[in-house]
């Protein structure tokens, strides 16, 4: 017997089970694999050989069509890295997953997930490579909406997140737009590190309405005075504004501005409150200015509102699970498939691949250059990079009114 | 000549722009109207004599199209009610709408809002009648996401929120469903004193989905002990569990409860933080269960989601405008034109209308038999009142990869 693993990791996306639709369309357009397992919650799922048979799900054609519209990660996840601190020994682990996989005669393990995903993909390749372990391929498909992979051009998940980041902000500018009085919107979006997904607000301008008129990324240093002024600036004589923020927006020194201005404060009974960013500048705003001033956090949806995920991305995603068979069948192992955008005039991207060690543990911000030099808006170097990311629509089928979904779990 | 005006007033939503549709629609079957106006940001652009000439909007079977598919108000709206405290004396400024009527030669005015919006159309049709105007004709056309308008079945811009609600929440039950540890997720949803919106959250679980574990509407007095032992009884053995509530619950002597707990704190600089309900519920349970918990407030997307409007919804909105136009051909004023359905086995409705002061300042809550007796979740007579409201998608036409909106402001 000759099969293949696939299991998912790290933070939901609505791509991320177009990549497994892609690695089962593959194996079933070959003859090399016998059978296909998922692993249940990630890499515990192997650990705790907690494995499912995925034949059925590979043989239905609607499953797989309903599962690429699915959001979330169908196998489960975990938020877990072999060999770090807390979750044990290292080469224990890695013994025991060759354990499990020779018992379920698997020489094909497709890990799909962002940064500590590709970490266990690299640790798990270097031990077979220590041990001597030649019939077992491991590989990376990268996943995560904060987009901040090295290497490949984009991630799959953040082209979903995006459109629905421009088109939600789109509906927020007209819904605040309706009174003809002063306010302000700030919408807080999700990247401690990376802006990626607060720069995407700005596509919400593309069809003519204003969008976000102050987009703050978490790359360019935060300056509170500034950014009253910024505010006070943009609400002269406007009726209503919306300011984008990245949840992990700093200081000149580095410091969190979440961490920062965190109101130290307890009440009679003892409670702490932990407000958000969005919280704390819109109690920023009401002070210094006065004006009228909401928080909207788009939390949880920005990563798994499928129903408007970008056909663009989906299609990606599952191309790059087909990517990472088609790979392994060549013979490769610890490397992570690519999306690697080429120099033309209409969009395009080849399918290639990277050693994983290139990536794992690795981070990719904005370049400063991409945010304009007062440090609230985006270049037209990042629309052009963003722009063809949210592009196209799925059909997605409805039932009951709502979504129709695969659930495995 | 023989002018109509319309005006949209309260807050927006997905469905508000289509019955302006439908008004100009009917408009153009007749030859009764010479012109069609709108006055923006509602009755008060009417007092300040601001209006926009929509012969051109009219014409444009494109514009009409996007029209229906634009959220919010594309007219404007406002928060006034006319001979109220504060918004000045309540003749004069009926005086002052009549002068400027009769300057645009105005016989018949749509005014398309909720419980205010149809106080201000009482007014005024109390006023004309008063003053023995009768070539002026002054419809309401219901629209509010919170469903609390009397005789008509249900109102214009619920049923699009209600499909925004249920697809986001089914999404949610996806993404907090991924990990294998307890946790709860709070999704806060609009409605201070009506539970329409909270208990469609429940149409999450119509495709065999968990959808919401614990649901808890406005009308139901709310314990806090009793939902502490509900979230404690679901989430044992669970790997994660979303909670709806309504932003409006409130304790058995009708105290909110978003009041009574805020944290009455202060930081060190003397600023008050203000908690919402979801938050506050969010607290409890970490101080209670200890368990991971977080909270997601729809805000102001619910209302403002066009991109997954309910065709149902949109279809409805714009018949009752052409309704409202059809009605004040036929010499009526004073009413507001309401949807009736039918006792069928498929969904039906009529389109009627009704005296409107029994509407005026009256508001529709969920009934308490529509409850479980366990306070916690909806009954079978509710989804049957709610699924055909979600019913249908429509085909929205996307433009540079986010919906195309019509802009007139």
């Amino acid at each position: 017997m000759n099969n293949l693993l696939v299991a998912q990791s790290g933070g939901p996306t609505a791509a991320i089970n177009a990549t497994i639709v892609g690695v089962l369309e593959m194996v079933k357009l070959s003859e090399n694999i016998d059978r296909v397992y998922g692993a249940k919650y990630g890499v515990k799922g192997i650990l705790e050989e907690n494995l499912m048979d995925l034949d059925d799900l590979k043989r239905s054609t609607k499953s797989l069509e309903l599962l690429k519209q699915t959001p979330a990660a169908v196998l489960g996840s975990c938020r877990f890295k072999i060999g770090k601190s807390g979750s044990g020994d290292l080469q224990a682990q890695c013994a025991r997953i060759i354990e499990v996989f020779r018992k379920y005669e698997i020489h094909y393990f497709v890990y799909i997930g962002g940064n500590d995903s590709m970490d266990t993909v690299y640790q798990l390749d270097q031990y077979c490579r220590e041990q001597g372990i030649s019939d077992i391929k491991v590989l990376g498909a990268p996943k995560t909406i904060d987009n901040d992979l090295v290497v490949t051009d984009h991630c799959p998940g953040f082209g979903s997140a995006a459109k629905y980041i421009a088109t939600t902000v789109a509906e927020l500018e007209r819904d605040i737009s309706v009174y003809d009085v002063p306010a302000v919107t700030i919408v807080e979006v999700m990247g401690r590190n990376a802006g990626w997904l607060t720069a995407s607000t700005a596509l919400a301008r593309i069809n003519g309405g204003k969008g976000p008129s102050l987009i703050y990324l978490c790359e360019h240093a935060f300056d509170i005075d500034r950014f009253v002024e910024d505010v006070r600036e943009k609400t002269a004589g406007n009726q209503g504004i919306l300011v984008a923020v990245s949840e992990g927006i700093k200081d000149s020194e580095g410091r969190y501005i979440s961490e920062l201005y965190q109101p130290n404060v307890v009440d009679e009974f003892g409670h702490g409150y932990l407000a958000g960013v969005g919280q704390i500048l819109t109690q920023i705003i009401q002070e210094r200015i006065g004006c009228k001033v909401r928080a909207v956090e788009l939390n949880l949806m920005q990563r798994c509102a499928s129903h408007i995920a970008s056909a663009t991305d989906i299609e990606e995603s599952r191309m790059l699970g087909m990517k990472a068979v088609a790979v392994a069948f060549e013979g490769k192992s610890g490397v992570m498939v690519t999306l690697n955008r080429q120099d033309s005039i209409e969009y395009t991207v080849d399918y290639g691949y990277v050693d994983i060690k290139e990536v794992a543990n690795r981070e990719k911000t904005v370049p400063l250059s991409w945010i304009t030099p007062d440090g609230h808006d985006i270049t037209q170097e990042m629309y052009d990079y963003l722009y063809p990311l949210i592009e196209g629509e799925r059909n997605i089928r409805f039932k009951n009114g709502i979504p129709n979904n695969v659930l495995l779990l």
